[in-house]
């Protein structure tokens, strides 16, 4: 009985999902579902890329929290479009799900968008199991966090398209085995992306723009 | 009717959560329920903890884990009474409940028993909603993670008797601002604990082993 519910609940889901996805389709903009634990560097990687792209394409935010508009303050200074989402008062505290997006794109000016970047609740687990109508997931990891993570939450990483192994500034302080982590990725993921980079230092960023870029223009 | 269903299941859990408390209660076992993000350092301190205090008490631990057993299997070395939950096929993806517990002290001799260890899945968020029949929660945090985390992730700091700030080893190589991060610990829990220490070095690690001590001594 209950997985019969968890059932329903994802099938609704999924079905509302692919309308946000048709929406989006019809506008032109590529969606990507950012998640991460928490503090693995979602809101800083947003700062950099908002920075580096912002002239080139249109670039809006959804942001998903529990509590709090941080992230989004974050990003008030870049002027783009940002909603934020708090999902504490309407019962999905662990996760962004299709039917908070398809509220959240009312806020928007979908005709004047080329990216949206959703950034998900901070959470290893429950996100990737929800779609939100994007064209691809993609999930950071932070060095410190260990390079045990893969096999341990392996939905996260089955289900992105590009995995980004963040804070590799840390890389000399930790015991984070780089060779075992794209391993592991490979073994639950082999058509996955690994890009590395530092958010904060800039190191390795440009791959990552490349890569935003060549979806974006590719989706005009 | 959603929040109906959520409320039910949240009650039925905390009654069975009572449960598992007067057993432990009777066996005069100190329960500690820890939670952190993925990669705080949770299974680090584990280890750190049985190896210094192995001898002076009988230590048992409750691993939680979506997949794998990576995380009791680093404890085999120790030759401690380890038992493993993993919730993908239980339902329960994200978090440890009363139930699940309940059914895996039944595979632990509870009479030779002094502190029980619940390493809760490695998530900020469902986790602390979650009796599970413990004496308190520690929650643990690396400053890896940022010093903004207590306000977007409250329910964790606000339940947790004692908050570990982990990974000082790494405070010098990030903005981590300690005062902030205590101030807004006691914003939402005045009454909290709070030790900053490294797993990995050992630095501060024998307050909380102090803290440990203290208060499994008390039970007996």
């Amino acid at each position: 009985m209950e997985v019969k519910i968890v059932q329903n609940i994802l099938a609704a889901n999924d079905a509302l999902a692919e309308k946000n996805r048709e929406i989006f389709e019809k506008q032109g903009i590529f969606v990507i579902n950012l998640l991460s634990a928490p503090g693995s560097g979602k809101t800083t990687l947003l700062e950099k890329t908002i920075a580096a792209l912002n002239k080139e394409m249109k670039i809006a935010v959804i942001e998903g929290d529990i509590s709090t508009s941080r992230d989004a303050d974050r990003l008030k200074k870049y002027e783009i479009p940002v909603v934020q989402i708090n999902t504490e008062n309407i019962g999905g505290d662990c996760h962004l799900d299709a039917n908070m997006i398809h509220s959240a794109i009312n806020n928007l000016d979908l005709s004047s968008i080329d990216l949206l970047i959703i950034e998900n609740v901070g959470n290893l687990v429950c996100p990737a199991e929800f779609k939100v109508g994007e064209n691809c997931k993609v999930v950071m990891i932070s060095v410190a966090e260990g390079d045990d993570k893969v096999l341990k939450y392996p939905l996260a990483f089955n289900v992105s398209k590009l995995v980004l192994l963040n804070k590799i500034d840390l890389l000399s302080y930790t015991d984070f085995d780089k060779e075992k982590f794209i391993k592991e990725v490979k073994m639950v993921n082999p058509s996955a992306e690994i890009l590395s980079l530092s958010a904060k230092t800039g190191e390795g960023i440009e791959n990552w723009l490349e890569w935003v870029k060549e979806k974006v223009c590719r989706r005009k």
